[in-house]
């Protein structure tokens, strides 16, 4: 496993893991898949679970850690969760608490860490095809935003679609489109292009998460089911105690981007 | 959802459902999606869904019921999963039990119905691309075998990967591998062509399930990851209860074949 490693992901991993590097990961280690956290309690892993096969487009689910296990074995069997992100929300009962930069002295043998597919594994993609990606041309993180479609609901867990949106030609669109079809487990293709209202998404100036990004003349946006949903879920469904990553503060894996293409 | 049911599946179903229908369902009711059944007791449901979850070639999960609900909401709203599958088989400890058409008497409140894809859904496109659907022409049930490749574990669920097989010559298994490809949700593309020996398959004409057919001078035999794989895991692993599908006998749910491709 170790030898796709790159050495840009060994160095990244080493500044992440000792709080050097605690920005957003876009465009960071290309070629490798980048990965959403969200850890919880054992008792609500069923209906989690349940929650991601339900909902595929948003949640496709990489990797699930035995309770108790920080430590990725198919993904990146040399990294720790606890640590390897550069930045993590904590949700008690569905309330945001703090962001930090290290969660291990929120660890316990209880917790059990769920990997899903993030976007940002297939911008390179997307890049080398000529498709802009302007939230990393521009340095800021991906603009996301809460919609109005709702999720499949799973026991205790529901709430809205989140998606991540790129602006782009109407033809980049479709080329988009192809591309990222074949990265099923990454999210695959667009959930929508075009008009943000049709979705619920009042001002795309205002970014529920993430920063807003320029739409240029004769541009469309086009928008991707996000892996930050699992947290608009948390806060409409409250688990008591709930880690994630910073929403575009991935954990990048040692994973191909390839590897996440179409089963 | 009723609209998508066709006259050909309204009839299938009706005759199933009386128990005029008890054979395999390979060809019929083309253009509805086909799937593997498998109920467990909630108290391996968890485990179940990971060991899907880790799966996903063998074990694509297309729906999952609430525990005691036999009815599949999303994939056929107007069926009963006790009734509507040809025949089912009924594991006990890891043992295999009676052969039945109707599992009522047996359902309880505690048992989680999981609806996995099928490699059936895809052999319309095959055929329509003109590549060869051997069991469908000579009118037997696919040959399945047990391979030596095993699947990645979760909790008390482990064993082998099962694998269907169809043969056809070379160019012809290069265009199963892009139609199948998109169908991913349905064990997606063949996970080896070939060589049998090479993933422990000692002799194609003694199927482990199913039935044999007849392989052309010139032609390769095509394997995709099959959904019994749960039911080979079921006698390695032993839980106290496991209803399936027989091989072959599948549940043709409401959906389009088309709704599973790539996401």
């Amino acid at each position: 496993m170790e030898q796709r490693v790159s050495l840009e992901l060994r160095r990244l991993r080493e500044s992440i893991r000792c709080g050097e590097w605690a920005e957003p990961t876009a465009g960071l280690a290309p070629g490798h898949t980048q990965a959403n956290l969200v850890v919880l309690p054992e008792s609500h892993a069923y209906e989690f679970l349940l929650f991601c096969t339900r909902n595929p487009k948003p949640c496709p689910v990489l990797e699930v850690c035995d309770a108790g296990d920080p430590v990725p074995r198919d993904l990146a069997p040399g990294a720790d969760l606890r640590t390897d992100l550069p930045r993590y929300r904590v949700y008690r009962d569905g309330h945001l608490g703090e962001e930090v930069t290290d969660v291990r002295a929120l660890w316990s043998d209880d917790l059990v860490a769920f990997l899903i597919g993030c976007s940002f594994t297939f911008e390179r993609a997307l890049l080398q095809s000529g498709v802009p990606v302007r939230h990393v041309e521009e340095g800021r993180n991906v603009p996301m935003y809460r919609t109005s479609v709702p999720c499949r609901p799973a026991g205790r867990f529901s709430g809205p679609l989140v998606v991540s949106m790129r602006p782009m030609a109407p033809a980049e669109a479709i080329r988009a489109t192809q591309i990222t079809s074949r990265f099923a487990r990454v999210h695959g293709a667009p959930v929508h292009v075009g008009d943000p209202e049709a979705i619920g998404i009042a001002d795309l100036d205002e970014p529920d998460y993430g920063d807003p990004v320029t739409v240029k003349p004769g541009e469309v946006p086009v928008f991707w089911a996000c892996g930050v949903t699992p947290q608009a879920v948390a806060v409409a469904s409250g688990p008591p105690l709930m880690i994630t990553h910073a929403p575009g503060h991935m954990f990048v894996t040692d994973a191909l981007e390839d590897e996440q293409a179409v089963l």
